[in-house]
């Protein structure tokens, strides 16, 4: 929830929510559910992105979300290489930039891009000539993840317009907590920001959320109760809250639940803290949509992928 | 070699040797014999898993089992993807759950797995889907090791049957010993175990071997010498024996070999302590099959991921 | 630069330059031009290697050389894999071996190697059936370097006969500039090493090169600056240079350059040490050609590769 500059769908790129317009999310939503249905068949390959390179170029180590671009553009036939950079050998925003531009010069046609610095996801677009997505940067952005929890929304609800959405937990080091009140915004839900003062970043108010500091106040009457992982690795020193003290205050259980919607549903991006931020009996019950969350995932990449791909020039 | 439940072909997974039956792994050599001589073509694609995609999850790293399915997997056709999972960020049972329930939720349809405990490739198995193939798990099973040896075995002498095969050194620990006597039991061959009492698990002789705690006897007419890895990783503290006197009395060279039959053969499943557990002049000769046992496993593979590919559900 | 013995292209491996013709090495110049067009079109894939397996199989970390040769492999069809194995774990020759032995026996078609001792990819080739290709031995080749640094040079000069090529820096720890020296000497270059005596290999003068000891003197007229990455992590106590003395002395700056050509151009292996062996200003300059290396690395390779492969015989 850094002040970073505002990077959009410039036509070529995904680097965030921010300037995407409800018709592009629809669109892209629309599209993803063709690729639900095709992932549901024993033979799932298209030829969309043949002969097309994907590098896949993580500085902060994702397995799953990492696993979940590979599996997308294999499946529409791209060629996909993952490159795992250490953080230790980048060391300098100029390294950043010259591995950005000597990947460009091997011809990639599209670069999905995680880095742990706001921002510097959307510096190496402007040195290459290939598509990038922003697989998540620091904690500005994350939009695919925000997509896939409104595609997972929308085939739960029917609708995501006039819902009430509210985000749990960790809101301050949180590129989905983000991403989320960008989109869910922009469709039209009513997005609670829920976190205790400590989490809660600056100008959050100016997002257009309402923001609670207790899960009672803001889960009541909540149709979607979405919790953020509480990312410690983040937090230093005083600031670090006791695990124990956080699932009592902020951990959804199942009486925290019953405050919300009598239909409400649940959501996590993973991977779970069981017993900080969510029980597992929580977790693990019908009314849990984390599954499919995962599942909707690999969708709407590959619907990210195709839509770029399209954009491509023909030589 | 512990006493993990038994866990069989179900029809869709392959978790070990117990349960198959000798028709079973027969059907299973002989598709792999055709893929021997795919191999050994120029062009080796065949479309089988096309549009297919198999995760290689491995909780316990290996070059060796890990390329030879990645290999098989291509070579069908298969959009095949590698996670290496350090056991360091695995320490709950509950975790290896959800990790299971994460890529299931991408629709793999072929897992194959290797874990360092006992039992958590059919445990994972029930979580899931999709096909699971069992690459190792703990000191349990590793059957697609005791298929590419039986297909040695066959090739080599041209029948498993009647024949007397003795395994030797580290049984205790070794689930490849607990695959192989499974499977050539149930192929009519007469088993032998040879290990010092230390590296001897309770209750070997349930499993129909013979059981001997010396070279000298136990080698006494063998037509196969199998040769185990020395597993000094697993061991702790007292009980982990010298190289140099390990090797005095139970590491196979030339002269102990003289007391097997005139034209019996080694074998080891590899990596080799080259002057732990086989001297180089026995491991380099021309009674050594560990080369083709390493070519046997990539068609043994391709024949397991074939058979359980056919048995999937069309959509 | 060891005096490690000669190895050629012997028909089916790429082991060094040393004992390539002229006319070799410009077939494959020319192969890769049509790669470079190929490269830069949306659709870059062939079926040339369709149903061949490359291993890549790395004993010494290379993420840009890897990734280059995993592009071009898959770029014509071939089933890429990448091992890399960590030093700690390949102690003896004996081990290499064992590993080139376990390799070739799952039937690949060719095999890419970089190793940290001078020698031990000839010592490999002679193990295994496959093609291999040199990827970097120790101090003594990086054939696919020298290929495209000619073909760099060639399409910026029109030419590489009658140059003067000045190769500056840590010639001594350099595999790059060996086989650079012997490329560009075959086909008719003047070429001129230039480096303190403390980074100059003994016999250099051998190689019928002219030898400088200071930049002002070297780089007088030359048509190419090549300079080398200082390789740091190859020296030990006394013998390391003060980063700031060695920038002084032999870092290539605006100020320096103006002593070579007037049209001089500059080139650089990667990744670059900026500020130790080059200065930002002319890295970044319109007279660099950085970035046109890496590109032309991915076509080079894919010649090679393609041209290996024609040599496979047809089972």
């Amino acid at each position: 929830m850094s002040s970073a500059p505002a990077f959009t769908l410039s036509g070529r790129d995904l680097l965030g929510i921010e300037g995407l317009t409800a018709s592009e999310i629809l669109s892209l939503l629309d599209l993803a559910e063709e690729f639900v249905e095709l992932n549901r068949q024993i033979e799932k390959k298209r030829s969309t992105l043949r002969g097309r390179t994907q590098i896949n170029l993580f500085f902060e180590a994702s397995t799953r979300t990492q696993s979940s671009f590979e599996i997308a553009g294999k499946r529409l036939g791209a060629d996909v290489m993952n490159m795992s950079v250490g953080s230790s050998s980048v060391k300098k925003g100029e390294t950043l930039v010259d591995t950005a531009i000597t990947l460009n010069a091997m011809h990639p046609d599209i670069l999905v891009v995680r880095h742990h610095a706001s921002g510097a996801v959307a510096l190496l677009a402007r040195k290459v000539d290939c598509c990038v997505v922003n697989a998540g940067d620091g904690a500005h952005e994350h939009p695919t993840q925000a997509l896939l929890d409104a595609l997972t929304i929308r085939r739960n609800k029917g609708r995501i317009e006039g819902l009430t959405v509210a985000i749990c937990g960790d809101v301050l080091h949180s590129r989905v907590a983000r991403s989320n009140i960008l989109l869910l915004s922009t469709l039209g839900a009513r997005v609670r920001v829920v976190a205790p003062s400590t989490l809660l970043p600056a100008g959050i108010d100016q997002f257009g959320v309402e923001v609670y500091r207790s899960m009672e106040a803001g889960l009541e009457g909540a149709d979607i109760v979405m919790m953020l992982r509480l990312q410690r690795e983040r937090m230093s020193g005083s600031f670090v809250p006791s695990v124990r003290e956080y699932f009592h205050y902020f951990g959804l259980d199942e009486a925290k639940l019953r405050i919300a919607a009598k239909d409400a549903l649940v959501m996590h991006p993973g991977p779970m803290n069981r017993g900080v931020e969510i029980d597992s009996a929580v977790a693990d019950s019908p009314r849990s949509l984390i599954r499919e969350q995962v599942e909707m995932g690999v969708a709407v990449r590959m619907a990210v992928l195709d839509t770029l791909a399209r954009k491509l020039p023909n030589a």
